[in-house]
């Protein structure tokens, strides 16, 4: 089904330089740094429920698509906030799902699902409405075997090590479990995604500092302390694995304030009272902390802008977050990012690494930017972006100013399990072809290729997640 | 002259695959929902003037090509608005353009006369300063016979139905002409375009608003008189076939305004007292209840935002409008739609066609807005970017996000009526293009294909715009 | 070493058509319009001192991507402002480079250095860590020989016309001693920039219009007499073969101010008290002054704006300025340039050559700005996009729109003297590569390229740039 010369060079002999390029590459392990599966499949184990809830509920590019053609997301299955009623017959959410995969074509979704339908379940026939009900019946009794339990997903898909996203408020009991559950088989790590904690404007934003001091053990809920709870909860993430931090932010702005000017804002915050403007430069002053700590522990920061969260209120209402409503904006790096970088961005300890949702800045600021601050690197394209035409304008239109070795590799990103070896595939392939063009074009000798192919898959993303 | 396969891509087996789903699509009857040719030439049926008047003084693309090299808008005829003398010698003219048409090498406006000149006029010599005057005399020559009267043209365009856009003021006598004249050959209709009306920056607004009542029958002077002229517009509009309605705005701003605040702009809108933010601001509002009024009446709303139009002072003061010095700026749809999206977004009965100039906009908003909310599609790629690299650009951008299936297939916007089977041409070449890159990609599967070539060169473009 | 065929298409058939019209302009000189070559180079032709301080010290492009990856400028030889130590053994240097040269792979910087070993110093084997040696030790040897001092590779070259640029405060001495040297065998010639005495927040602009009206004879303290002051150094510069200015505005922000608010915004500056805002308006208010004396005089006026400047204090304060933390910004076109294009855009005496460093500008506000306006062109894809990838985009985003002639052929903009053969080459492949995908793909005649090829390589920049 899957054509094994997908996303090569159309031309013959780029197509070959493409192909030994990525036999080079494409049964390297999977390091997979920084996502969004639940650690609790790892640390219970226990089988996925069926073939909607694990193709099509959770994953909002799929639900997003539909629900454009006038599909109500409650016929999808997908929870309602409301706590009112939504589909729960497993079987008819697959079949809609299935009238409308045509919708799907030219997108990676429809990649990454047939890449999983034919490599993890085995499945080689056309997915639509003919074959929607065969294909549910296989994948149900798949899921009921033990090997296709997470873990030996886990271990099939030959993932060295994964990373989760985890609130400074988790506990990390599910890594926990996993830490001592003695599973020699894979690797899975926790981030430190502090939102909840330096988010003004994060529901419960006062209960939550509290929360967090408990945890801490400190009283959060004045500024020192609340800097200290910081550090020993990323001590405490490091313990279960971390590396890396991670920050979502609506903006790329940060700021260095005095410390009297961050003390008032967080008391404000406190009592709910910031403006719009003071949530924003507290946030940009709490990444510019962050960096301080990163010098300190060594954590990794990962910067993650530009989205505008649930773009529809109503839908915001009935379904919550992440319900395929967040938007691209247009993010600003020169400017925004120069208050940070002016306090710590020459100092080689730190390691920034910075991802967008606005393609513009690619060659305009991400590549000019981490092509000279020893402290920044850019992540892969990014959410939308995660596809063969996004990750080749990727290529294109930052290597020629920030090299192969300012970027950091392939991330997924991804709730969606069994989407990571696809994903990884995609990244793989686009690599190769791009080199091959470079080859072919007289950019780059055919005996380094190999080196970079391997460096693009592998290698670096170890290394920038110190993983 | 033209080569057969133009457009299509150069590696022979990629170029096969193209070549076989053009043949699908070649034929197919030309749908024209969005234009702006005159439908006095359907009405009256009378033969075009000249080859000058029929090709240079009212396309703007070829006269602003020649103005941008130093030639004078007076001796290509362009019509002045000050009364002044202007080049009314219409082989000169034809002459003058024929020795700056290498000018146009490269652009889209080069290809879409050459496939004319084939095309419609049978003409296969290379055009130029040597055979300027033998063009001349055998288009002039054509356009005396009945079989290159507008009808004729029409008929042999295989056009099955054009739109043309017309103002509320418009008494549409042109298309009562039409509809009475028994013409069973073409179907022409109008859509409804509401600038003079709405847009308290327009030349007479006041004026236009009491001519409004007038011919709506209703006092449009208060606001809700105003409202009910619109409908009463809209419903005329309908009668003369109108399906959807158009929206030349500077931004894609909306607003929802509580009524008594709308009210009040609207009366200083009417004493040209609103300031330049207020007067955006009516603009805004206006557009969500254009789309409230076409929940009820099921009218299509397109939006074509982001020009700054006449640029220039001294060529507004000396030629008017249209004159090539409108130029594109950004445009930002994730903010400025917001207000209207959450007002009635979600409502599956409405259909909005978002058109943009900032092509940075199609990945990072377009595609992201529209591959989510039921309410939106994208109108394909708009004025200066109707063109091969532009249209690559969109299909390169949009799809992976958006799909196939919130795009709704090719609209010329043209005023230039022999170009309109070369445009579509060139979409469906572009479009097949870009399909067979996919299948050589391993993207899309072969036998899916020739479906999707037939849906984006006629099925879309009939469901959304509902003809 | 050198791939032959480099950056042509990689399919056969239009491989053969670049490389055939590659022919036709592989061998016309070098036309050099602006860029920031040594004048003193050419005027005392001394030897290059060695490797390191010809290929590695000056190279921003070079030394910034040392850094980074954590290689610290002084270890490279930078200079220091703060006059601290910096490395001074060149053969050191020049292996810490070696070690880190896989760091430029896909990079511009990589291409130009490989073409500088094989052209200029004949030296075919692969650059690294290994040859390091190698290489210092023959390009030392050559660098001895007279037939490698600049005057000798100037010649070799092949260069017809090289432009550098200056300071209206610059007393043009080596201009004058070439002039005087009775050297035949290359044209150097001036341009005026006049950042130091137009933009306020120039370091020591008081002291600098002093300076500039000792050096034009008149008072320039005040506002008649700066401006005559600018026309009289610009007449002198003229002497010297200038036929252009330069700005190097942070944005393209124009303004055509009464004279009294000029006069009153000028009297502030001299004072040091202009706010930011109106230190921007007079720079603004001053191109639309250079505009007029170019009416007067016939210099072409070139703007490149979108840069800002010296992003790093730090790196500032050790260093100074032009040390590759030169940062592109959004820039806006259609708004900024408005006021100078009412002023003076339609007087066809007027060229102005517009750059940017934001691509995103191409399609939406150059080529619709250049495509119309008499007195605009647009100059080639600038510093960070001065590159295979670049210059594609800038055909793919610019053609269609502006066609070629509304563009200005190439120039360097460098101060690496070696690598200007290797850039001009790197165009002119780049643009054979563009006009046969065109042929290739049926938009451009197979006889009409070469025509096209040779006008990009040689006519047009001898046009636009008077020489």
């Amino acid at each position: 089904m899957l054509d094994k010369d997908r996303l090569f060079p159309i031309e013959p002999r780029a197509r070959d330089i493409a192909r030994s390029l990525y036999n080079e590459v494409s049964t390297l392990p999977i390091v997979s740094p920084h996502g969004h599966t639940d650690p609790r499949w790892y640390a219970e184990n226990e089988p996925f429920p069926d073939p909607a809830k694990l193709f099509v509920v959770p994953d909002h590019y799929v639900f997003r698509m539909l629900c454009s053609q006038g599909v109500d997301l409650t016929s999808l299955g997908v929870p309602r906030a409301d706590g009112g009623e939504t589909e729960t017959d497993s079987r008819k959410i697959w079949r809609l799902f299935a009238e409308n995969f045509y919708l799907l074509r030219g997108t990676p979704s429809r990649g990454w699902l047939e890449h999983s339908f034919e490599h993890v379940f085995g499945l080689t026939k056309r997915f639509g409405p003919e074959t929607a009900d065969e294909f549910y019946d296989h994948i149900n009794d798949c899921l009921q075997k033990p090997e296709f339990r997470p873990r030996a997903l886990f271990e099939r898909f030959n993932i060295e090590v994964i990373a989760t996203t985890e609130s400074p408020l988790d506990d990390l009991k599910w890594h926990k479990m996993i830490k001592e559950s003695g599973w020699t088989g894979g690797k899975v790590v926790t981030a430190y995604r502090p939102d909840p904690v330096v988010d003004p404007d994060f529901e419960g934003f006062a209960g939550n500092i509290e929360k967090f001091g408990e945890m801490a053990g400190v009283d959060a809920t004045n500024y020192d302390g609340y800097l200290e709870a910081h550090r020993i909860r990323r001590a405490f993430f490091k313990e279960y694995g971390a590396t890396s931090t991670d920050h979502g932010h609506p903006t790329a702005r940060t700021e260095d304030l005095p410390k009297a000017e961050a003390e008032a804002l967080f008391e404000k915050a406190l009592k709910g009272k910031c403006s719009a403007e003071e949530a924003d430069a507290f946030r940009g002053h709490m990444l510019t902390e962050m960096a301080r700590m990163s010098i300190e522990d060594g954590l990794v920061l990962q910067i993650h802008p530009g989205s505008m969260r649930n773009h529809n209120d109503d839908v915001m209402a009935r379904f919550g977050r992440d319900k395929g409503f967040d938007i691209p904006t247009q993010t600003n790096y020169v400017r925004d990012l120069r208050p940070l970088l002016n306090a710590v961005g020459m100092n080689p300890k730190l390691s920034i690494i910075l991802f967008t949702l606005d393609e513009t800045s690619y060659s305009r600021e991400l590549a000019p930017l981490v092509g000279v601050y020893p402290s920044l690197k850019a992540g892969p394209a990014w959410w939308f972006h995660d596809s063969p035409e996004g990750m080749r304008r990727y290529r294109e239109m930052m290597t020629e100013t920030a090299g192969f070795y300012n970027t950091v590799g392939f991330n997924d990103d991804t709730r969606a399990f069994c989407s990571i070896p696809a994903r990884h595939d995609v990244a793989r392939r686009v690599d190769c072809a791009f080199l091959a063009t470079l080859v072919a074009t007289g950019r780059l000798a055919e005996d380094e290729a190999p080196e970079v192919a391997r460096d693009l898959a592998y290698n670096l993303v170890k290394r920038a997640y110190r993983l």
